[in-house]
């Protein structure tokens, strides 16, 4: 599994948006959860002929949350929910199936949370699991070293979104 | 009534802490809500001798949320919760009664969430209620003028808390 | 040229990183001063095997800044300046000579300087000259309505880097 | 001296304002440089009334630079000078000569640089010196131990303003 890393000097970033689709909810094969979802933030300008605001182009950032969290994420939010992501910028390269190099910029989360702008929420304490190493903005921190399980390195298809389980994936890849 | 207005150049952060009592809900003369609430920030760091996190000093930063989320904070938070919370640093001077001049750094809040590292939440969408609306970043927004009902001006006794209602207050100051 | 647009909502960000290359300017056909350049940010880990810091896998953003802040950019900083930028993050989406629909993400530059940490700055007040106006954060504001000059849009090869001058672009586009 | 740290969890901010003052530089008994300056940061509201731009109440926040960058900043910012700060908040309580207890926020700098917006800068990049540990973000860090050499502990009077020297200090306290 992914170690716990020390990170500084990292580009931090806080986004408001809503999830563009319901998080998706995985597990390494040594059992660690990890999400991804993608939230869309639309900026508004002020439209001087009208006086009126409208909205402008939006933004898209792909998101990652591991471990307790990720499974808050996955049993909290859904297609819609307007967020608030607190991360650091990654950017990850990649190979296309045609050869091509391309590389895209996506937010590590270390905090996110439903906004109450337009919403109410009921919050439930879940009791902190041991090791999860959770602590603080550092707590999702990853180094750039790659060895880590991606469970969303295979071509295989995506698995039923599931808010708990995952113990049985200890010894084998989830998909 | 404060009116909505249209900020550049305030000075943003983003804070995840923990709420250090209840929030407080008032409203103003015109019926406007407005709640109150410190969040406790505590950093960690590394201690060489033992080589374990600990827990460095926590910066309090008081801070005020207006309107329709200034409801849904007195509803979905409490002492103790998590949360992220994204706004703008605002200076504010006052005088003691001993005729001091004061002045403290606060917090007016533009989006704020429970944080879902150690819990998870039941989101409920609201509707939209008219006016008040405001949309994004600059929907809390206020100039410097101080021209507009402060329920917190008065010395008068805190009310109790409640999630809702201020109809009955259009007319008369409410503390 | 482009107008000046009140913003809110925007998702804005702080980079510290280096300058990867020499910024180039350009101006538009109304003679708007615009410089693009990419920074690189590295943040760095703490590898435990050795107990030393380590570089992590740097994040690279494309910048763009307009007007006068752009000439003094092209002006100040170089190759390798190690510089902090702070901005609103927008997604530029665009097509491909064989047709295919890319989208990345680039930063519209609010504010630029050239780190202290490693050198030092001989600082040159310059007179603000009429109109640019744009003052703080809302300054380098864009709406999404794409109906501005761009002086990157045709894939005219890249002028050599200038920082004065444009005022015979009036009339005609300048690449 | 005071040590490196490693911090997690720290609130971080970017302000972009002008130095109120000249930056004053001090030494610790062991020779680390720290300069302390305060920085006002003026928002602006759109007036309805007239349609323009107006100044709102600006923020004041002291800051405080060490090591290295300490020096730079003293050589090269002065009263006026508009400049991008990047850090992390603090909260710090001391006791007046009345034995009141009083709490004060002030930024501990990352990053800091003179903004491009209406200057230019001739950048001159500096040896990095031995040790100073310099480093990214988490460079400054300090815990909440408080053991370290505080200059600004004393009531003595100011020293001159100095940019360099300081070696003489190392064993007495400088002020």
């Amino acid at each position: 599994m992914r170690e716990e890393m020390v990170m500084a000097g990292d580009t931090t970033i806080t986004v408001i948006g809503n999830l563009t689709d319901d998080p998706e909810l995985r597990f390494t094969p040594s059992g660690a959860a990890v999400a991804k979802f993608r939230v869309a933030s639309t900026p508004r300008f002020m439209d001087r002929a009208s006086g009126e605001w409208k909205d402008g182009e939006p933004l898209f950032l792909s998101c990652t949350v591991w471990r307790q969290a990720a499974e808050h994420v996955a049993e909290s939010l859904q297609r819609g929910t307007r967020v608030i992501v607190s991360g650091r910028l990654r950017q990850r390269s990649y190979e296309t199936r045609e050869g091509e190099k391309r590389t895209v910029i996506e937010l590590e989360v270390d905090e996110i949370g439903p906004s109450l702008r337009y919403a109410t929420a009921k919050v439930q304490k879940m009791s902190r699991s041991g090791g999860g190493g959770g602590g603080f903005g550092g707590g999702g921190g990853q180094g750039g070293g790659g060895n880590f399980d991606d469970p969303w390195a295979s071509a295989a298809p995506a698995p039923s979104r599931s808010g708990s389980g995952g113990g049985n994936f200890d010894d084998e890849p989830p998909f």
